[in-house]
């Protein structure tokens, strides 16, 4: 029944194929790879968290071996990689050397930042053990909680993101939302000490400011007010700034690229705040109402 | 130690076999093969959206070669993971014959089915674009944006419920579930021009009925009011029914079968809603109260 | 322009090795292998649920067979793990043979547990069955429900937390965490014939009570009232307690340690509960306001 | 240019796949799966000597669980493939009762035997430990030489060949040629205590017969004297007999039907037999010539 | 004790890689892709005996999609190989425009000749079924002989060759070689209904011309006389000439560039051929002498 | 029927168990991983030959970080794998501390002879150009010629060998063996500028000496003139001494521990050589009759 079908089904395709974004047969234009991206992550972390993850362990007293040799690596793939992504965006309007150029550029000013962001996040792990009682180790952070894989990840994108690379950001943070229910946006700024507990359904937006020693937990989101206007608010502020020591509880949003949360202001869980809140506030929630029903009968299913 | 304990533990083990989900030893039983269905679900997101996925990209001028080869080995996979799933329900009451029959009508229909569907997926597309000031393109929405490739996985699982195929659906859906954090019941009926934004955290459930050009956010929940009554509700509708052009902000829950919210209207964030909403309405919450505080000593930890 | 500069970087990266997270070159400390404690849990699943995952079927008549091996392989593995784990903890004060007999020791009575624990995980399918009118069958439950996953691999965990085992609890959970968005601490007791539904966003702290029969919705968090005094809250109750028969709708949050939801009570979605609850209890939300507003012009995008 | 082209190239093919060993949409004829067939002996390897290959060692101390485990997977799998081949074989002229009864008769009288040919191959282990002066243990012999690999997998295959199997004794032998470039037809009858050294080149045909306590060298080949009339020599013996205590040395060849080299026999490397030899013979080779020519000016190459 | 020595022998290497050979630094020099190459030809194989190896059956009707998506995927990957291949050789004197010119010229060349290819293979499967006895069926062929492998790859690398492709040809024969241990030089040339049998040892030189009809058994050689001139023999006929119908027996050598094996010749297993034979011939080799010594005492062992 | 059985053959196979090879419940007796091993040469051969394997390719200007990382990595992995095998063999002799220093002694050796090892290859790389017309560049022997893979094998095998390492030599050679068809006893000896053409079929002896620039082609044997005292010549030279500047063509055969083969000797292909032979020999083969009959009728088969 299906052969009798078939060339007019494939029609169907070949003349879907004429939308724009099928560039099927178009040899100029190439996505960057993202198993590439994936790699260089993992070098990056195997880089900064040695012997943290997989087997090969490399146990030579002198470190600087397996640090110059991890980063050639990282810089070759991601040379390439940029490569790619730059050649897909700006392909029609700049010439090969000038993106070459631009690649080195910012692969040169990325490998620089790297050490600072090592001990950046180095603090994102002593703020997670000091945050959570829980946490047994630091060792147990940096191998097993998605929080901190989250953040890692951001804090890598985020540098390429201020160097307006297009596209590979965006993988790399989607990657991480995929692992982790965490989706930060690689435009967003965060600060110092950061931590964000139990790491799921949390969303920081692209345009969202956000200072040291804040600490949020799951369900979080620091969003935008509304996003009607579309691409025509494409870089104008529309996340909050949340000033330093804050903390929001579990599910609480704030929206609005206005809305400031003052320094050392506490937010309770549920909470939906779309205005400004002094510093050192405490928002809590109201309207939960309890009422009191007969005993049911039976404890031995829901159904009755 | 274990050892002498070996004996007693596998008899525990092989006297819990009696139970009747542990088909151990009936050879008549198989489920079908998830890593298979995956791979349809690849093959279809390759055909509808070429040298997006994967390294292996075709340059042939002429891309109907592609799509009738692909659309062939799609049949065949699904053929086998169909017959696998009816024999697993029906392989009591229906015979090889009415089986292969039953097969071949559901492949026909929805291979029928796909060039339709891809034209949908592209007005999500459009959607998203549209609706994210924070989209660069529409091809990194295509490529690398969890709440489109959910809705991808719904759209090919909703065409294998309406035919009432048994597993594939919640394997598809539960597969799209577990990578993004979006749980659409392949159930629900979904409009044209949908988008989910940031995409964690979704709950959109069996009997859901959804308008065309709506736009929902992270952590909403369309969902039943109370599911107490257990399998009885089957096939009842509990689910809401979202009209035309609503937008539904951040982590909130609107839930019941017969609570309908009207065109236009849009719900604010956390809003939980178990009533019908007139069209055009505008749902806010209330109960957002502050304090302020004293200043805290030191910012230095969040332990003062 | 980079190889100017890898020198400089790779001294930075060594010099932060100093940092005391950083055991590069300690050849006492390894991790447990991440991979190996996935591969315990895939066989714990099989030897529960064969013919469920994988081709593998074993079909001859005497499940006995296939038990004992299968349990053989995962003693083994598991004694290799338990073994890694407490040398990385204990490694200073318990001398090899200590940390060999209590290897054996916690391999053996985890082992032991195992036909009970399989017999509640049935518990906990029915559970799922009778609670979820979509479930066609239990078969599909036991297949694909992220909520019986969670908890299946909770159930493991916490037999090795129980013994005190550090690591390996917190990579099981994690690992389920990653696949499904439930985060249930291992550290958490509870008890039968409980279900998950949606399972997405779900938050379970470490010093969780939860009693017989209680079903919870997707975004519910039962965590901690704060955490602001970290680590020296380590091993004080955080989390409430949670009586029989209590049904917790979609996004609810009830925290604190002293906080007790009495039996048979129902808390509505989106609820945030800090205090405790009578027996028998309906847990309502108020604060949704309705505002009509001018219907729009064109429906054919959000931006007007 | 090529695009231009690839219609008359595609008709090409399409034509030429009405030659009848294309059977591209023949749904009734399947092969066996090699890979399968490769995990069978993979298995039966691992059963025969457990912890020489593959890192999972079960250390219980009942073995027993083990072998009842990967017999049962053996037997599965060996199930399905022989299935396969019957019905590529004779598909047409058995029903499905006639094959399934007599995959049952193959597979039982073949795994019966297993037991008693773990015990000839530890037989063949010791030829070669007593026949190697380079053999450190017999450890060494099971785990790395080929010539006892290229004997393992023929003595299984050979099981298969005389109970008529098509096609998997075939794919088992060529596996082990392809690995060690040892050619032993499945059909040939090998006593005990057998051993190739070096194992590359050799042939063993069809029909030969060799006797107890043999011992051959690379590049030998137990042939036929000519297969010019092709296939009316089916069945028909066409290879030699070598009787018990024969060694045979390297490049030998032993050709024919009829020919028999008679017990104690030792043939000299680079011999060319194509006729009887008496029992206790020495057979030596003639006709090297050495011509002592001038000496070269400069050793440095080879050019002069 | 290592770590001491560690400088020392990088600086060994480092200055090592001063060697032409070791272009470490060089970004404009890449080897083809082996991973790649070998795909091809198991695209190739696919294409010409679909069904046969891997799982996935294409069972559509119409063959004409399979077969021009798979033309397409080799092109693609061809043109790709091709381009690295001629830049490594030819980057120096060629301009990149040339380069992609010969590119093109190369690949339609190659495809336009595949059906032709096709139909040759079949012959030889053919004469492969006619010459051996033990072969059941020409699947059996097609699906497991180690020479029919050989010659598939030879005729495709030849054709490459013939096209002055480089590396290419080499990589692909030499990845034959170490399957089967036939090392068909890609630069022979060789008729029709050719059949190598038993497949191992077998090494055929650059320059050999081979008739139709010929058959050639294990070990044989066909190779140069001498080649102690070196690089300075390059491109001059070294290997001997095959005329029709000529059968070559196991381990003869035949060699020399002047050497011709006349038509309707048969030689005998072991010959060593330096000089041209007559048709028609029969050559054998004389030089074997039985030697009766006394009978061993004790047959249990080699030793005695 | 094969489950009446089942109990019966698990008993067979549990007493065969009791053969002293099979350790199945000694968890003292562990083999080398040969996954491990080969991952060694892997990484040496990247480490000789950068940028021909694989497609990391580091193009960072200063190659001391690939080099020392590199090493460090083989350091580690083959220092797990020395500790396996002394275990093995001298477990029960040696104590775990003198084993250590052992492995540390072996190790440091081993390393610190590898860019001299290095040195050599190049030199085997330079003989196969000069000795092999075929060869269109140095990169192509590197690359893909199987004699020189063989050659690069032992030469890493060898140094193991002479520290007397036990299993893991013979794990590395039977490895090469298994790819190339050449089996070189890793504990020969074999000087400068060594090359081995065609590399199929060959047989280099434990304890064969062969000189500088010695050249050998496919199916030569370098062996022992009998073994039939097995064990009791173990440790005795067996093998030929080949001198400087010697040829062997193809299946030449020179047996014997006390064979000399005199510097610039040539021996022809097919020679079988059991006796020493002055310097500067012409060693050929005399033995070829030809006889012509009568034409055959029809050249379409090899059936007339």
């Amino acid at each position: 029944m299906f052969n009798e079908n078939l060339d007019s089904i494939v029609d169907g395709f070949a003349s879907n194929y004429a939308s724009p974004e099928i560039f099927f047969t178009d040899p100029d234009r190439h996505f960057p790879n993202r198993d590439a991206i994936i790699g260089i992550l993992a070098d990056l972390r195997h880089l900064m968290f040695p012997r943290y993850f997989g087997d090969e362990t490399p146990t030579g007293s002198d470190p600087r071996y397996f640090i110059g040799e991890t980063l050639i690596r990282i810089e070759d793939s991601l040379r390439r990689e940029l490569r790619e992504a730059l050649l897909f965006r700006d392909g029609d309007t700049m010439d090969a050397a000038a993106i070459d150029a631009r690649v080195e550029e910012v692969c040169s000013t990325f490998l620089t930042k790297l050490p600072e962001l090592h001990r950046v996040l180095l603090k994102d792990v002593q703020a997670a053990f000091d945050g959570d009682p829980a946490a047994q180790s630091k060792e147990e952070i940096i191998f097993s909680y998605p929080g901190f894989f989250a953040v890692f990840v951001y804090r890598i994108a985020h540098e390429l993101y201020v160097q307006k690379v297009p596209l590979i950001p965006r993988i790399m943070t989607e990657y991480a939302h995929g692992r982790t229910g965490v989706d930060i946006n690689s435009g967003a700024t965060i600060g110092e000490y950061f931590f964000i507990d139990h790491a799921t359904g949390v969303v920081i937006g692209e345009t969202t400011t956000i200072g040291d020693h804040v600490k949020i937990y799951q369900g979080v989101t620091l969003g935008a007010l509304s996003t009607r206007a579309g691409q025509q608010l494409s870089g104008v502020k529309r996340h909050p700034t949340i000033e330093d020591n804050v903390t929001i509880y579990s599910n609480a949003s704030v929206l609005g690229g206005e809305t400031v949360v003052g320094e050392g202001t506490v937010i309770a869980g549920g909470a939906f705040v779309t205005e400004s809140i002094p510093a050192n506030s405490r928002v809590s929630v109201k309207g939960v109402e309890i009422n009191v029903r007969q005993p049911r009968k039976s404890p031995a299913s829901w159904e009755l």
